[in-house]
Formats: structure tokens, sequence, C-alpha cells
């Protein structure tokens, strides 16, 4: 939680709200919150103003930048007919993607990361996958898998969830075109500080939003903001153009002050050396989290499922182990707050085991918070306090 | 702005969010709120506990029951092809069943709404109509709707956005279950008090959600909310029971706590008449405002477009002013805060003139409010206040 959140919500509340009304709109600018918000967040993955469109879900904004790929392929007489995915990859994205693979004609199929470069042949006609992945932590090339889905025709769709805010995104700007992406969505809750269910975001390169104005090509959830003038009340739909287009409803003015704060907050850290720093001291922080628990940890059963090297992770570590929720459940307790993730069994391409995931967020953590955390996790380990029956399963979340 | 809006959200934010962390996902239960809202959201609306989903905006939760009924429309065979609506309904509902319209291979037919009973043929496979409508605040006879598409197969889809929590809403349960309604939306930001933007909600009658659930019928936006096993994590969707299907992604917590501030406070008013008891205020209020307006401001050319007979409207009044936004920003610089809505023209069956709206909440106006506010726009009236430049027309928003 940001500092400044909680009194500039209760700001938004008591004077916006309470004493504005909907005069707020216009005098507090809350029809213009999302664009800013959206240019702001943009800043932090590398894509330019009027390209981010901010509000709804993930999920929602999946569905409306893959139904779009799809369709420009169609209409390039694309002749893949598959969407490819990882097999392992957060689930929300898989299970849109088979919604918009069988309402647009396509067939959603799913390879282990390794198996990618082998994967994208002709046959795909859009890629989306997710630049760093949710249980491993392993980060994907972007660039180089840009342009060898290029190479075919292949358009590619990018989950930034566990990226934006942690580490250096450049969505677009490669001294050669063929190296941008093509389409991304994340979402405002992880690094971007943005809490709870925070509003997500969605982008498409500045050649798509072009052509897909001057080509009248549409996103389904056609809301009345994504419209061109969204008061002149007109009957027919008639799409603003570039990326407004890819917004729906109206958004919630408390959760984008949320998320502003968030994003406000990681921009602050711009003038010390923004998304660069925060990446070296991610970078620091994960190495030593890792080099911690292989040499206070070890002889407990922990696999460490996160790469090793720096440049093929986010800004997590992730440890397999054969009661990784007791353990979890032990170190939360102890204010060593992480995730507990089920196994996702052998057909995804996973182990069978559970994992301990433990995000090192630069902005907040400190190099002795990491050590106390491990002392924590040796501790909980060496003693067999997870053996507790308090700690013993229950439904987990998120 | 509901009293115990402010308290309650710098609560969630300083403690579940900022000290509880994720763990208030399950110790703060955040992960039930949006069914324990839907739940007390539906006591509102005449639907039954477990009927309705809260979440996304009402763009979305239209997009997902207009496809659902389209589907079960084309699974029985109806040889309808039209979705029918009011040719001057709210327009992201047309917006949005323009898109869903041609993704399920229908055309969106729009007749005005003296013409509606004629209109519904056997060729309508599903009428999407507002129960209120948001301009002129007429307000239709749903079972009498109902039992008339029923008739011919159609389904019936309502729009409640300025029917929740402002006049009595019974969804289902009627004597003859041919009166039921099939599906409805509505938004959380109008009688709810949910907060600028709030999460906005869906319902499906208990006959469909058993069909849904039995037929393994689907929405398109299969988020991992509406997964049956959200945190298993499977590769593949498989949608919840009934409701929950319709849920899509993680929603935001701050933004659904402020709609259960809203939605709780018009639940105390239970004990003390329930919604007929803010009904009979909502029409009090709603008469003394037109009758007020008619004695006191006649000769100003306010040409009256809600209904005379309260069973025929809403909780509000309009009336047509050729310089209704003037008017408008004269009576806002008062404290007198409505609406203008630009006129829209005759291809939508709407008089060419803007229209000032005025909303009778009745759980925090009073009747001498009324005649506050009929006073001074009778000042404004009389003595031209309203030809002062600094009223003229900039753009209007919401």
């Amino acid at each position: 939680l940001p500092k400044a959140t909680a009194a500039r919500l209760a700001s938004v509340v008591q004077h916006e709200w309470g004493e504005g009304l909907i005069r707020s709109w216009n005098d507090a600018g809350w029809i213009g919150l999302a664009r800013g918000v959206a240019d702001r967040l943009g800043s932090l993955v590398g894509a330019p103003a009027g390209t981010v469109a901010v509000g709804d879900s993930t999920s929602v904004n999946l569905f409306k930048v893959l139904s779009v790929a799809a369709d420009l392929q169609r209409r390039d007489g694309h002749r893949g007919s598959v969407i490819l995915s990882e097999r392992s990859n957060f689930p929300t994205d898989l299970y849109i993607a088979e919604s918009v693979a069988q309402h647009s004609g396509l067939t959603l199929r799913l390879v282990d990361h390794h198996e990618l470069p082998a994967a994208l042949d002709g046959d795909v006609a859009v890629v989306l996958w997710t630049h760093v992945h949710y249980r491993s932590g392993r980060m994907l090339p972007m660039a180089a898998i840009n342009r060898a889905a290029h190479a075919q025709g292949t358009l590619v769709v990018w989950d930034l969830a566990h990226s934006a805010g942690a580490v250096p995104v450049t969505l677009c700007g490669a001294a050669d075109p063929v190296d941008d992406a093509d389409f991304a969505v994340g979402c405002g809750y992880k690094y971007l500080n943005g809490g709870p269910g925070a509003p997500a975001f969605a982008w498409a390169h500045p050649r798509h939003l072009d052509r897909i104005t001057r080509e009248d090509i549409r996103q389904p959830l056609s809301g009345w903001l994504g419209h061109a003038a969204p008061f002149a009340f007109e009957p027919t739909y008639r799409p603003a153009e570039g990326i407004e287009r890819f917004t729906c409803g109206t958004p919630s003015i408390l959760a984008l002050t949320a998320l502003d704060c968030g994003i406000q907050t990681l921009l602050e850290a711009t003038p010390l050396g923004g998304m660069a720093a925060i990446r070296r001291k991610s970078e620091t922080l994960t190495q030593l989290l890792m080099d911690l628990v292989a040499a206070r940890c070890g002889g407990w059963g922990l696999q460490r499922i996160t790469p090793a090297e720096a440049k093929d992770r986010g800004s997590q570590a992730s440890w397999a182990h054969p009661h990784g929720y007791e353990v979890m459940q032990a170190l939360i307790e102890r204010g060593v707050i992480g995730d507990f993730r089920a196994g996702l069994g052998r057909a995804s391409g996973d182990d069978a085991l559970g994992i301990l995931r433990l995000g090192c967020a630069p902005l907040y953590l400190r190099h002795t918070d990491i050590w106390d955390a491990v002392e924590t996790l040796r501790e909980v380990l060496d003693t067999g306090l997870w053996r507790d029956p308090r700690y013993g399963r229950r439904s987990a979340v998120t």
C-alpha cells in the first residue's frame, strides 16, 4: 500500500464524490482519469502515450486484444489456424484464449516453454505468452520471440502481469520494428501496487492502431466509452480512433485512483534511475534470496524452479516442496508473506509438487528483509514447525 | 455518498490491504465479497440468492447475458433472427447488442416504445429493454412484456440501471412463471449509491441457470473466477455451476466495498418498509416535483416528457427545453444538481431538444428539497439567469 493512497482515496471519496457529486466527472477530471493513468502506465512498459487503455480486468482485456489479433490475421489471409500458448500459463489466459479460439474458428495449442521456438511454425496465427511466468518467474526474451513470430507472419500478444513495474519492458520502438510486440495486456495489482483487483490494461502497437482505425476494425466489447462521441448518444456504434475503442463501460473511479497512486509512486523513482534502477535492485534482492536459500536451507527438499541467471527471471523466486502449502502457512504466520501455488501435474508440463513463491518487490523490500525471510524459512524447515496441524491444507486462494 | 462508506473504505485500505496484504483474500473475506454483495443486491430486485453476479461494467455484463440468450434461442431452434430494442435506449446497450447480434448471426431491430407490443412477433429471438428509461423516466410493465414475449418463445433481457434501488422489481417468483423475466443487468452507481463507476451486475432466471449448468452453456468471457475450481489452476476451462460462470476476472475490492455500503444502506430501510416504502416516498417526491414545476415554472417552454401517472414512471422527472444545457448549468451552480442530456433527433424517435433530468433519490432527498429546487428553477427561468455566457455549451459529460 503506497503511503499516498489512503489520503488520496479519502479525498476522492469525501470531496470529489461526497461534495462534488456528478460534477466531479468534469470538475475533478474523472472523465479523463483513465487516459491519464493509461499514459503514465504506458511509460513504465515502453508504450507511447495514447496506445494503452486502462480499465476492466486482465481477462476482459485479453478477450478484446486476442479477438482483434485473430481478426487481423483473418483479414490478411494468414494461413495459420492456431492460437499458441504455454501449457502452464496462468489459467485465465488459457480460458479466454479457449473462448476466443472457439469464436474465431481457431484452435488453441498448448506447449511447454522450451518447445516454443520449434512450435512457432506457419500454422500459428497468434502467440499468447506471459512475459514473466507466474509460477517459475522465468522471463522470456520478448524481442527475439517477436522476431521469430513475425518471420512466420504471426502476431504476438504478451501478458505483462508479472512484468509491469518489476522489470523494464520495451513494447515498441526497437531499432528494427520486427522486434516490437503486437499487443499486450497486464494487471494493476502486482508490481504496480494498485490494490486488490485493480484495473488492468490493454496495449496495441501504433501500426495496428492506425490500421484498426483506417479499416474500422472493432473489438467485440463495444461499450459506450469506446465510442467516438460517447456523449452524443448516437444509436449506432461508431468506434473512437485508436486505443480508445478498447475502452468499454464506465470505469471505477475509486479503483482507478488507487492504481494511479501505485503508478505515480513508481514514477517518482524515475529521477533516481527509473525502471533500470528498480530492476538492478530487483536483481540483487532475488539473487540474494536464491543464494541464501541455497546456503541456509539445504537438505530439506526445496527444489528451485526459478532460472539461475538474472536475465532469465523476473522479480520473484520459487521452490517446489512436497509440503509447500504447510511451509507457506508457517511462513505467513511469521510475517513472511508469499504465495503457495498448487502443482499442475505432469499433463501441464509441470512437476507434481506445489510451489512456494516469494516476490521481491524492489520498491519497498530491503536486502535485510531478505535475510530475515530466509532465516524464518530455515527455522520453519529445521524445526519442522510446518508440521503443526494448524498449517494443514484448506482451500487456498489468490 | 452513504455515511458509512468513507470509514469502511478507509479501514479496508489501511487494515485489510495495508496490513493484511494478500492474507485478506481469506482472512478478510475478499474472495467471497462479490457473492455476498450479489445476494444482498438480489434481494432488492426480487432475485433469489445465488442468481446474481456482481462485477465488471453494465456493458460487459450485457455482452455476457445477451450472448447466452442468443445461444439458448439457437439451441432451441427459435425461428427469430432479431434482437429487438428501443431506438432511444441508453446507447451502450445498443452498441453491445449490435456487437452480439453480429457475432450471433442476428439482426438488431430498433423501435419506439409505443411500437413494442406490435413489434413483438415471432421474428424476435431476444428483447433487450430498459425498465426505466434514462431520459424520460418511463417505466414499462415488466410482467406484461415478459408474458407477451414468452407467448412468442422470445426471451427478455432487462436493463435495471434506473430501477435497482429506486423502484420495486420482481425479476422472478410470479404466480405464473410466464410473467418472470429471463435475464437482467444493471449498474451500481445510480440508486444503489455505489459510487462513480461502481461494479455492475448480471442476473439469470433459475430455470435458465439450471439448464446452462446441465447443458454446459458458456458465456464468452470465460475468466478464471468463473471456473468451477479457480485455484486448481486447471489448463482447461470448466465453468462453475449457475450464475458463478458469469463471473470473469478478479473484482476490485475497493469498488465492491463501496457498492456494498450503498446496498447495505438501502437494506437498513427494510425494517421501515423496504422497497415499498422507498417507492412511496419516491412517488410523492416525483409527483411534487412535477406539480410544482407545472404550477411555478409555466410559460418558459418546459415540456414534460415523464409520464404523468406514477405507475408509468421511475424516480426521476425530465423536461425538454430549447436551452436545457444552459438552464442546467445555472441550476448546478446553485446546488440543484441534475443532468442535461442532448437531444437524440427525430431519427431516434425523440424530439430534437435536449432534456433536463432531475432524479428524486428517495433515501436522502426531502420534500422541502424539491420545493427549494423548483424555486431555484423558477428563478433561473424568470430572471433569464441561464443567458449568462458562462453557462454556454461545452462538451457535456455523464
